[in-house]
């Protein structure tokens, strides 16, 4: 860590921040440039970060130089982390396509939708059995029966089930019933829940807050890595701009950036993402272009009559077009389809 | 609600919308302009919302009239709720003082600073017993211990106490020794805990979540509210911006535009909302004279040792200036501090 | 457009709208909702966008229904404008790349990057002579030597020369040399400037505004348009969000919302994008296979000696690797370089 | 500067780095801590910003010590500049209030509005004879004529011009009519303007782009001051940000973050600012109590009929009531209304 002074800091007040620091179990190393005294601080930066250096009088800024997350990062674990469920597997070159409705609405729709996505060539089936929603007036999903349709007909077409969970509270029902949790935007930052999914096994896809920095969705993950459970699979799902178009900003550029840090696989949510069917197929293209580790896309065979996001779910027949490119998008950068 | 049309949208398809919004219980009005069709949906809209009327061919836009919430609303209730808690009051004129450090740390630095922030002049004694922190690695707070003490101060100086819960198995302990419970701002869209915090009695005090529309912040207080819980107090915390010179930006016209659109009194928290000490005294100053029913400070009385948020809390002397500051500014205005 | 009043708007307000409506040429149609009174106004809504009807006693809001821009839209011609320069196509399945350095440095240099782009397939020769750089003591460019040297490169190995045109007063220089025109992004509003370029016959390429909206960019787009210069090419180079691991936040969506708007053709610029060279290959493969009409990249021999944007360019290698794989994602969605 | 390595940057990358330094005239420090290695470069800051750093081989990130911006900086000059303009004083204590119509419409209307704000104690008119409007088809301004409304009013009642100059090709006009140049939001980064702007020694105020942050903002001041021009008001106009409610977000904390930063006074325009006519008090009232040296409101005496921002623009009576409550908040914080 490197303190900034301000402009005219006496010495009594650079030597109480050395003295701070030497407290913390820092070494310390003062420097007077042209303009500004600094100090380096020579030790483990994280235990640093939390401590109002800012607050000590003549401190002007202080300035981290390693990233603030650990067990995800690259510096760690420099290979990327494949994921391998029942033999699928998603990073490292596998590209993994999840792909189904937003809610689970019944039965018998899950089935045809699932029979559609399982014969064009996903692998993973997502469909919400709990959801968030913005209205205490809008359907709030099926609950534990709609977990039962998910296992059902996953195992029926030799699929992967995954599916959000909202609260702790539902988790040992959900673990029962899917390979993969999700948690969704709204909980990135629910510390007390990520606490809890580093204490099992299953993997977790976690997806990045609307408004959170690239930083705060590797924290995130580290949270969970923290707690010993490693499987974690990244998803960017869309920022918050000041753009109304597209109901949130697809952040694609966050697949390099990412991947330049972590070796934990990324993958990206077309449709929460854009919020526009028009949108999903040339993003999820685009998305496997950039080097996405995968992609997560809402089916619905009748969007106008589906009781979430069927504005932004795609139909079937075009579900099929979209992997016949994705195919080929990902040969030409050297991947496949998983 | 109004459904426009696409340019050349044919007769089927008009009809076909039409009789859509008939079969949800609508009635509806066409009508031709110059340039496009569109269709009036009469009923009460907000049943409407969660359709995926996009969704239906030959659909350019949906366009709402009314706003999406309905009890927390102007039009529900014209005159600003004023919440009374054992005397203290807020809203309608009254101006709220909340203050105390970040974290309960221990029993004596709450002492100390409880009883010159009382001698100020503030009503509500603030704390953190349970923190949300970014880092796994950073102090957590002191839990049930740090509510047995917040108790203890504010009875100590006839305070009342807010204190934050993140999570809703702590909501018993939670309810033995507060006043008013503060969800904070990544809870903001934690849809479960809305639902319960409807069930209460207890005042809840609602931080806008970081990137959260005004619209979206009254749709939590109306989740709240749905559950029988009126109740609610609204807080601006800062938003997220490309701004970093600031933790947020610290979004004050929210004040007015939320007091046009909602009976519920509206406090701003600059300590947060800025991340600055230099900010605290301005921003709270402004808040007071934009018309804000109260504003939330963080004050610790020796900001270099902070176990959290240090960087952002100003001093007991400090403090003292801005009391006497807001009292002539409320004035001003026609308010006064309660 | 509609005009809804608000709750409890009197009749004589109602009345005192629509006599408005009528005074600025337009039909009305009143229409009494469950909660609402609405005015349908009937007639060219562009000239009403101006009238500040939000200012009329009992208005509540004001909703257009058709897009203010006009000439640029999908409304006023339907098919994909294919803008043909010597035979080089943008548009329409085109997709056209431009390359080069960010700045004109001298003549060496640009032979040594125009030969390497050309043989790589690039047909459009980029490069700065007039720079707008933020800070005034940073190298502002080498003028109208620059453009002599482009038009001398791109002539000796069959491109087209685009340059960015800062100032009106350079327009004549610029104009002897230039194949297209291209205005930076902190001039897309500069409306003085955007007339002008109606004027001319010159193809002239606008780039997205740092904070400008998809409708802010058309709007910017129609003002060339209504001078009477057609030959319009859009370019997304990044947005400004609260990202701060890449420069600017590249919105790739931006592409088939614009295609789905407007018949002209929109290209990416992943190097100002993204502001950081491991982003490049990534974000312009995601454009090609978003559906872009064309990519601009920044490439220079020695990145690390450049006088100008040297941390967002690419080397030759790394291009002719980018040129490959492009080809074969256009061609995976039914589209070819040009 | 400090140049932090990458994780296993060998020594010849460091000794490249290190020697590049050399070679830009920079001393060097190399320092090796426990996770990265570290080269501080002892020289002035400012000639190395531009170099590309971040491009040499083995280089993890560049983090400055010092600020951009050096003659606005209060490292330069500690105490604040009073403008003083024929004896009506900006900055230091005084806050000036403008006032008058966004545009110039026609003589009478501005004698009617000149006289109203006058008589409430305003001391600077306001009002566009050259307007920015985002439609092409929109009211553009009288022009010259409009120039000589304003010196015709300000001198019947004793006030200062200000009006904004969008074309340097204007500039001669403008300086024969106004008192202080006004520089657009979307201008803020046309450099070419603002080196022209320091050529001249009439005060300017400068808007802050729409997504402009406050260091990019005080940079286009600097660009001023560095062609000799010092006299240089700052004005605070909103922000972009996600919200939709407002037009911008006024971004208050800017005025004692900048205040911070710069000698220079800072005013803040709420009109802008907000675009709500609602919001213009309380956010005017808010300005000068987080300590802004002025103040710019748009006064319209009918809104309903303004030919451009009506919707924002307040009537006088409602000036009347704001002028009063401004004066006891300056008092409030040692302050007064010039």
């Amino acid at each position: 860590m490197i303190i900034v002074l301000k402009k005219g800091a006496t010495d009594e007040q650079i030597n109480h921040v050395a003295s701070k620091l030497t407290e913390f179990g820092f070494q310390t190393h003062i420097s007077k440039g042209t303009e500004r005294t600094i100090i380096g601080a020579i030790g483990d930066e994280r235990t640093l970060r939390d401590k109002p250096l800012s607050s000590i009088p003549g401190v002007e800024k202080v300035l981290p130089i390693v990233k603030p997350f650990k067990l995800v990062s690259k510096d760690f674990k420099a290979e990327p982390t494949v994921i391998d469920i029942k033999g699928i597997k998603i990073g490292g070159g596998n590209v993994a396509v999840m792909a189904g409705p937003c809610s689970v609405e019944n039965r018998d729709m899950l089935f045809a939708i699932g029979k559609r996505v399982s014969e064009a060539g996903a692998k993973i089936l997502r469909g919400g059995a709990f959801k968030p929603r913005s209205s205490p007036y809008a359907f709030q999903g099926l609950g534990v029966e709609g977990l039962k349709y998910l296992r059902e007909v996953a195992d029926e077409y030799g699929m992967l089930v995954i599916t959000e969970m909202m609260d702790p509270r539902d988790m040992d029902d959900i673990l029962k019933y899917t390979d993969i949790i999700q948690i969704g935007a709204r909980n990135m930052q629910n510390f007390r829940l990520l606490r809890e999914l580093g204490t099992i096994k299953t993997p977790v896809m976690l997806k990045r807050g609307l408004c959170a920095t690239i930083k705060e969705f590797l924290m995130a993950a580290e949270y969970i890595a923290a707690g010993g459970n490693h499987q974690v699979i990244l998803c960017e799902r869309g920022i918050r701009t000041y753009e109304t178009e597209t109901r949130n900003t697809l952040d694609l550029s966050a697949v390099p950036v990412v991947q330049s840090n972590t070796h934990l696989p990324i993958i990206v949510d077309p449709s929460h993402g854009t919020g526009r069917r028009d949108c999903i197929l040339p993003m999820a293209q685009a998305a496997v272009a950039a080097g996405a580790d995968g992609v997560m896309i809402e089916v619905h065979n009748c969007p106008e009559d589906a009781m979430s996001d069927g504005d932004q779910s795609i139909v079937p027949d075009d579900f099929d077009i979209l992997m016949k490119r994705m195919r080929v998008i990902a040969e030409a950068i050297g991947k496949k389809i998983s």
